[in-house]
């Protein structure tokens, strides 16, 4: 467990850099930096705890998230250089935050008892619904739902891997350990070989 | 009951062909078609039962909604031109799932003993909320609070309608029936005759 | 707590009131303008109560508020000269509303035994969620992450304030009316003075 407490903490970190480094685009001051970064970071989980009726919000749990979230809005502010030399290691990093997140939604809502496909789309909602409400908030369309590489659809894989793992009765930490990497592989597999699904070509397009 | 059970459904696939001719026009890929259809679909009900505390959400009840609003996003991605054809005959399904909706969400709020005024607000957010998510995901100005054929209004005077019948007793079928009509019929008259409220003109407009 | 019931009244109206004139800049018609001073004026509260899982939400607790943001809407619809000559009184109860919201939220927090620092978190979502909420509805960028006279900061600093008096046992109308002065002055002095913290400056900006 202190392995999936310290992947936990390095999804809300790496969530977080990417929500600093969106906002400080935006020219936010650190009051943006911040709030967008708390978005992208512990957006997922409070849908996901709210839609659940889970109390307290996971965030309010562990409070040193926000603690932490600020100091990196705060280097984000002071030494806006530093931030942007992070960023090409993120992509790791944000994979395993999306794969944790996916992973950790879909155990929740299975234990609650909830039907399979509702608790893949959970399990998806705490992954990737954070950079839907940064976007929002940033004034932007959010990048999951043009075409890109894959993002949604990595979490909804290894949501299905997960469901199968408990469905089946795997080792846990088997079934944990492959419905993870099927996210990260799938995330990095698409960023590196750009696959993406296509947009759909509404014909009467004004 | 059968009857309600299936104008809902009419509802939620209205709503869902709704948001996902939104979303083909935004020239989004699948993972935003159904992201918007279920935002158009879920939202509404979804904040009435956060706001009503009531779990679990409808959505995760009635799971097989979350399937058929999938299934129809898949439609959508794969065959564009059929999901257009249906745009012209939405009104009527788009009319009866606003007014169901609201009946719904006025009836829910009623029933846990809300004041009457809040009760109709929460009648109309079941009803219209969800198309205002979606706007805003989508990043347009949402539409019903623009100068456009009467909706939200429509419903608001549907919501009373319902509370005046379970105020003063009336035969709950002839309530369901004259709250819902008082809906479409606004509606669709809001539609054809271009019925709208006066856009407020700002002296400062800058 | 009279005096408490006031000022709480008189925050809820001077946010309706910023809400109205948001939205009548943006040409909306009545609807767009009672939906957005809603957003404001109970925003900020109704994401207290869902993350700390309050019931009933304040607004439906005091429904009555309900009524006079509708009524102030209506007046904004109709006589909307009036409502601009209101702007100018506005900066006032506006501080008070920031100020009082922000007691109040963190205050709730802190019974509720959440950590302190999460506790003026919530504080400052409490008074500044609205404003964002409304932003975003009038698909603008929120303007307190932008450069502007310190908003979310003002309130930040009187959480702590409040936090302060409640740790250290000071007398409970002392804490209130000190934390409330604190919001109040520093976004009063801001605003005269110009007080901004700096935009973020991205150096690979594009």
């Amino acid at each position: 467990m202190i392995a999936l407490q310290a992947i936990e903490f390095g999804a809300v970190v790496a969530f977080a850099i990417y929500g600093i480094l969106l906002a400080s685009r935006k020219q936010m001051d650190f009051v943006g930096l911040f709030a967008v970064a708390s978005a992208v970071a512990f957006g997922g989980g409070t849908i996901r705890d709210l839609c659940l009726d889970r109390t307290p919000l996971f965030w309010i749990e562990n409070s040193y998230y926000t603690i932490v979230v600020f100091g990196l809005a705060l280097i984000g502010a002071l030494a806006p250089q530093l931030m942007l030399r992070l960023e090409k290691y993120l992509a790791l990093p944000d994979a395993l935050g999306l794969g944790l997140f996916t992973v950790v939604g879909t155990g929740y809502a299975l234990e609650l008892g909830t039907p399979l496909f509702v608790s893949a789309l959970i399990g998806v909602m705490t992954g990737a619904f954070g950079g839907v409400i940064a976007d929002v908030i940033c004034n932007e369309l959010p990048s999951i739902f043009r075409p890109a590489p894959l993002y949604a659809s990595c979490s909804f894989a290894g949501a299905w891997v997960y469901i199968a793992g408990v469905e089946w009765g795997w080792e846990p930490s088997l079934t944990l350990a492959l419905s993870l990497g099927t996210v990260v592989f799938f995330r990095l597999a698409s960023i590196k070989w750009n696959w993406r699904l296509p947009s759909v070509n509404h014909p009467g397009n004004d």
